[in-house]
């Protein structure tokens, strides 16, 4: 059989391509090229698709080349891959997983999935894949107050960055987190501003980092400094007979911020059972869910993460020593 | 610093652990501890639970240990990964992943990501990986008539297997895809059953290989072979409006089998509009957004595909000659 595609366009035979031939091909400068492949944050969306294009069509690889000619394998990103859960918010990491690929893929570098069922047998795994020099860099997710992986990540000198804050810990590692008390807080401003004084919170039961935070985001928002607080579990079920319940009480509730997606559904069919279907109601995640139902949520950006992710561990920051890098991406509320 | 956690548990330090180990660890016989490594579909779920924490704990690495010890690097299936598209369906394909990379890593092998715009992108990014020895065998996804990914994969000789059919191509490859027809068609004689004669379709315009086949299902089940069948496009407000229109025409409509869990939601929402929140509708991929709404869904099992598709590169077969070798997965319809 003959292949029915050439694998590249335009490509010299001749020599490797050069950042000269993407910046023609692209039609920009070489200094945008070099944006795109280091900084690609700061470049217009159309921008960067065109000369991530020309990359690809020209077979330019841009910070890997010098290794993979002598070892003709790219630089490889390691990042563990949960067991599929289920529910509605496991598609901010997925949207992750997807932006990285698609970002490292930009900078020549691939990206290594690995499964572990807890975070013991994560380090067993990344022993093997350090170890073998399957992976060059490490990115983990989930981090929480005490996490071991990172405390094990700096003691071997790896590079890695987390996606996720050490919450309270030593924190001399990389990370990216969301601010997602600042996400809350704009979520409440605008439910005090177009709703009315009675924002309540549906949140997780207290103790947990990312909950937390959310709650305090909304706390911070209100004149008083406190108001209503529903607590319901990670489901929509629950979430639907706690705000069932407030509902029927007769509390007064203007409008309802909730910590995730999940909670925004069952908090939404609760009003409309209630006779409430215009209660508003903002969720957090903004997935395909909340989107479906015409609910307003909180975006993660998950893209600007894996972006910033990528700055920190390769980007230009990296050289200019063993500082702390921090990035707090702020997350943008989606009214519907 | 010190690591907090041991990489491995009750693991011998003098040899590599050998399969023996494994099955004493698991409690469980040679045989079973094969059977989990070849052919995971055939063990008990909680067997299989036992037996991949004992390979995990023990160190254990099967398929590709004689390899790794040459080479220092497991034996890597490469998989394309999309920018995100937002929807509500992205999340059959991300399950995909999840599972590959959950049974991939206890047969000891690696998942690879990697990023392409269309096709012929995706044949250079395989071409470097191919070349680079960055990939040993390629799952690719999203199949379709006249695709040439897969033509130019057996050119190459290189093992691989598509999650999807080759739609009346040429199939002397590996493949695995679910059967929509039959899913559709379990969807329609349960609301045949349940509902009433008029069972409408909410499909997407014809001449998709997907589409079309789930429309099939649905025609096949119905008493006189045709009934109402309504266009939209995979969007929620797209098939909202065109059900709404339906529903206010008057036409009988019992209940509604639909070709997604967007199309679903859209369908759901004219529903309530028009006073009949009741009707029956099925969506199909049984999402978190269907879940998260009570709607039933067709379930597409994408455990059960990345199982398959894992048997058919590395299982006993692969080694019985080059015969073709498809997979047909059942779907499952989950009612709500």
């Amino acid at each position: 059989m003959t292949p029915t595609c050439r694998p590249t366009k335009g490509a010299p035979v001749a020599r490797s391509p050069r950042l000269e031939d993407v910046a023609l091909a692209a039609g920009v400068s070489r200094q945008t090229v070099s944006n795109v492949i280091n900084s690609p944050g700061i470049v217009r969306e159309d921008t960067r698709e065109r000369v991530s294009r020309a990359i690809a069509d020209l077979g330019y690889r841009p910070h890997a080349a010098a290794r993979s000619l002598r070892t003709r394998r790219s630089s490889t990103i390691a990042i563990h891959l949960d067991p599929y859960a289920g529910g509605i918010s496991g598609v901010v990491l997925d949207r992750f997983v997807h932006a990285l690929t698609d970002l490292a893929g930009v900078r020549g570098m691939r990206v290594l999935l690995y499964a572990a069922r807890d975070h013991r047998e994560e380090i067993g795994r990344l022993t093997e894949l350090l170890d073998g020099g399957e992976a060059d860099a490490i990115v983990i997710t989930g981090t929480f107050h005490g996490d071991p992986r990172t405390r094990w990540l700096a003691g071997r000198q790896t590079p890695f960055v987390a996606f996720g804050r050490p919450w309270g810990e030593d924190d001399h590692h990389a990370w990216v987190d969301v601010d997602g008390a600042a996400g809350t807080r704009a979520a409440t401003r605008w439910a005090l501003e177009s709703a009315g004084p009675e924002v309540a919170f549906v949140g997780w039961p207290s103790g947990s980092d990312t909950g937390d935070d959310r709650e305090a985001g909304w706390r911070s928002a209100l004149p008083t400094g406190d108001g209503l607080r529903l607590v319901s579990e990670e489901s929509v079920s629950d979430a639907r007979a706690v705000v069932a319940q407030a509902l029927a009480s007769g509390t007064a509730v203007d409008a309802l911020v909730c910590a995730s997606d999940s909670l925004a559904v069952g908090a939404h069919l609760a009003a409309v059972a209630a006779g409430r279907a215009d209660l508003p109601i903002v969720g957090f995640d903004n997935t395909p869910a909340a989107e479906a139902i015409g609910l307003s949520s909180v975006e993660q950006r998950p893209e600007r993460v894996a972006s910033a992710a990528l700055d920190l561990l390769l980007g230009p920051s990296e050289s200019s020593g063993g500082a702390s890098r921090h990035v707090l991406v702020e997350p943008q509320l989606v009214l519907r």
